[in-house]
């Protein structure tokens, strides 16, 4: 298949994102972004064997370092983003270094919080190798890492030079974290795109046998819609929050469960369910509309149920920290219909724990 | 004395730094840089117990909440900017807070660093309380913390919203610390601005006897030639590179010696000398300029020489992770003339070691 091109406009700052097969050997993609210092790889214990070996192969004309970090969500921390640092100073890096992030969500997130400060700020670009990277986390320049009282609550802006999405890397991803990553591509149907909503109904049983058309056009939909996104609203002044759609209760999940208990994208599935079912409560979406959702969710393989242990002043408790609270105030992404979200303050908070009731697995 | 008012000119990011006395009681000041969510004040052990009531005080009105830091270079850390973090999510803050760093350069750096990465970015203002901190690390938004493995390695250029230099406040500060922040303002004079070097010459007792006219003069005069710096180089890709004078030497001391054993204005004011040395052995300046220079830093109480500990093989090995160093190639700063500086790594190595054999206490 040709490669597939989207181009981020961010003005300076607009970056390509590639998306096609066996593109982690075309060292001509990534050598218009690389600096003239170091370039550092950063990956993990599951993918670095994997990939990394092959990747440093690809670019050995750049004699590249490798950085392996610990896999999951709960390496996801200030302390392990500092043995990045220190690999870094050990083999004297300075600001011409570029790092580049071969991994999932939690690789992408750390490594670009990384490149935004180490030394003020050095280049990066994202190789993401899951479906939930490759749809949503490489794109858009949200980087981070986890506190112990809230996910993503430290963290930058700060956007890659590239994105190069080798969609070959999926046929190793386990089926939970494939699962994961279509809850992101539900997503995008749900908050703006009708259509590809439709096609996901049609389509679901392709993409979960990983057909390459189906994952190839998902993943090129899904990011089409997040860069028109991110280009009208980079630091989330207005419209980009749409993309938190099921985030709020989603994270509220992930801190308060443990993180990487639950997977990301299997959350924010159990979150988009219980915004749909906000929203009905709200009269805008109707018991059908809410159906649909659920049912395509967990055709998906995906909750749509909060655990159990979440009680609901637990969720409170955890939302109220939350970066969609504003001014001590919840605001939540909610559906206006199959296609179009709002965020809103404006809801009775009976009907919100009434929802958080209803939408959780009883014990 | 009327209030002077500063602007630096960063278009969408521009603000005003305003220097006076009594200024840590102009909630008006203030007050249109506030959002409208919570206000948070940072300090430090040593500043709380005379300034921060005060300020609480004259901001009831917001409701400020404080967070007070251990004082000292080695504090300014990841982990003790992690304490902010908890703190902030413990209160459950959200994206409209606003940070004020009441303190020194370390509260200053640590706390925009800490606005810089709270929920991907808040708003910051720096009320600066230590000489070093009003003529230099409150303004420009460079920000940060330390690493065992070289200063200033971690952090973000995140410009605050205002700059309030209360004057008064220097009433307080240790006769070191004043000698420390001088050294910054002697530096201005030596990278572009003979005039005010000359005017220090004339007027370093008054400075030194704390006399406000001559204080207020010299604050004005270096925050000026900081703002015109950083208004052309926000990022350091060229000409704001010529304030490091003095802090690539600097930075190894600090380092090297362990964080806080020297004050980072000592550290520069040896790393200068140094720096006038090479310039020198590079026939640049003359003999004259040299003790002219060294006759200045010594009447601020300040040294000339590192200390003996550093042999220079240490210096070689902290200084190649500087943030100076260019795809592994040393570049300094060095003096054209007293009033005129350049960059370069285009030094004859033998030259650099010698300066530093020579430039250093004999134990």
């Amino acid at each position: 298949m040709p490669i597939k091109t989207l181009n981020l406009d961010l003005g300076e700052r607009s970056y390509p994102i590639y998306i096609g097969t066996s593109l982690l050997s075309r060292v001509d993609l990534l050598s218009p972004y690389l600096g003239d210092g170091r370039l550092v790889v950063v990956s993990n214990e599951t993918v670095a064997p994997l990939y990394l070996e092959k990747v440093m192969t690809v670019l050995a004309q750049y004699q590249p370092l490798s950085i392996v970090l610990p896999d999951g969500e709960r390496y996801k921390t200030l302390e392990v983003l500092d043995r990045v640092f220190t690999a870094l100073l050990n083999e004297h890096c300075d600001r011409r270094t570029t790092l580049a992030a071969l991994g999932g969500g939690v690789i992408g997130d750390m490594t670009g919080f990384a490149a935004a400060c180490y030394q003020r700020g050095v280049p990066y670009v994202q190789m993401p190798t899951t479906l939930l990277a490759q749809v949503d986390s490489s794109v858009g320049g949200k980087t981070g890492v986890n506190h112990p009282l809230g996910k993503n609550m430290i963290g930058a802006f700060y956007q890659p030079r590239c994105v190069i999405i080798d969609t070959d890397t999926l046929a190793t991803l386990p089926d939970r974290e494939l699962s994961a990553g279509v809850a992101e591509v539900i997503k995008y149907g749900l908050i703006r795109d009708r259509e590809f909503f439709d096609w996901l109904e049609n389509n679901m049983d392709q993409l979960l046998h990983r057909e390459s058309q189906a994952l190839s056009f998902a993943i090129y939909r899904s990011c089409r819609n997040k860069a028109e996104i991110v280009s009208a609203d980079e630091k989330e002044a207005g419209v980009r929050a749409l993309l938190n759609l099921g985030h709020t209760f989603g994270h509220a999940i992930e801190t308060g469960m443990g993180y990487g208990e639950w997977l990301h994208g299997e959350a924010v599935a159990a979150g988009i369910a219980i915004a749909a079912q906000l929203s009905r409560q709200m009269g805008w979406l109707d018991t059908a509309d809410v159906e649909r959702i659920e049912t395509l969710l967990k055709r998906a393989r995906l909750p749509v149920r909060a655990p159990a242990a979440m009680d609901t002043s637990r969720f409170l408790e955890l939302m109220a920290v939350d970066k969609k609270a504003q001014a001590g105030r919840l605001r939540l992404v909610l559906l206006k219909a199959v296609g179009e979200a709002t965020v809103t303050g404006d809801f009775p908070p009976a009907l919100l724990i009434e929802t958080l009731q209803r939408c959780r697995d009883k014990s």
